[in-house]
């Protein structure tokens, strides 16, 4: 089943090729040719894509990535970005190790983190998306002020990425354990966060702010 | 009874007033008078002094000041400085608004702040402790590299405190949500802290450094 399901996924997905950047190493340093010159915000694990065609219908001068490794959610992302005509987005089927060569210095201007696997054996804490391993990677692509914006449930990843995003000389800003009830704009919500969020359940967030 | 027992504090805390600094703006500048040129450990609101009598009995070489405005924990501080015979803290009967009369610039490595008052309500947020407010005082006495050092119980106030402080250009570390379940040293604890961690109940805890 789980194969028949896989290959139906990639099937499907690859019907929609042209909503992917299959080979994104050959843009880095000039994505300008695909963006038009806009600036680029990129959703680490975008999973079903609500979070991101959401900003991208809103936000028509801000071009949109999205990352996801998964065949399956990722699809359903593809499908919402057709079903809403879109032409500022596009998909990488990619996970986040090779991050930095798909863009060149100062490329992105934005990276959303939104309820990221939180990996929560300390052996495995090298696979956050907030682990200095990665915000190296990003530090190097973010453009002067570029900013991350991490969302999450869990109270254990939220802990660790302040402390990982502080340590590596990020300045923090509008640090919310309830991001729902915190005055806070929400300017576009994830599958995942809307239900959490009815459940009566937190979030937490805040925004990192890439220094000189 | 208030006033019979205020008029007793005040009594008693004025018969041990070589413990205390009564006119500390005169210090300042020329703190190394009193301190033998010992670095200078605050606490601001110390409390019964649990927590700084117990770091100036272990730490000889750093000299403790204990602010606090209320005479009968003060007085509590004060008889165990004596009960330890300490001669590396002293007392100020104050409060934190004119602390930066008290001290000449760069004069205080160090502030503590252990269970600050939350002051709850939004209109009197420029009480909290950690109110920029205040963060703009503790930056002119601080040292190059000094620290702050915030423990609470208080959710709220420390999200506003992680929030203030990273707004204010501190850089933060050692960030956590179970202090006594982080793996962080625990050096000392206040009165209030034993009473509340037996209860099983959470203590957040941060460390911010001045920037220059």
């Amino acid at each position: 089943m789980r194969r028949r399901r896989l290959k139906d996924g990639v099937e499907r997905l690859l019907a929609h090729r042209d909503w992917l950047v299959e080979a994104p190493e050959q843009l880095s340093g000039q994505w300008d040719k695909l963006t038009g010159g806009k600036r680029i915000h990129l959703e680490i694990g975008m999973g079903k894509g609500q979070f991101i065609t959401t900003l991208a219908e809103e936000n028509p001068d801000v071009f949109y990535l999205g990352l996801e490794i998964k065949e399956e959610v990722l699809l359903r992302g593809v499908e919402k970005a057709i079903e809403k005509e879109l032409d500022n987005v596009r998909f990488l089927w990619k996970n986040a190790e090779h991050l930095d060569q798909y863009f060149a210095k100062e490329e992105v201007e934005r990276i959303y983190l939104n309820f990221s696997d939180p990996w929560p054996k300390s052996r495995t804490a090298k696979r956050r998306l907030t682990h200095q391993r990665f915000l190296n990677k990003y530090r190097k692509i973010l453009v002067k002020e570029g900013e991350i914006h991490v969302k999450t449930d869990n109270e254990k990843l939220f802990e660790f990425s302040l402390n990982a995003l502080s340590d590596e000389g990020y300045r923090l800003k509008n640090i919310t354990f309830d991001y729902h009830n915190s005055g806070l704009s929400v300017p576009a919500t994830t599958e995942y966060e809307d239900k959490f969020s009815r459940s009566g359940l937190r979030i937490y967030r805040l925004e990192a702010i890439k220094r000189d």
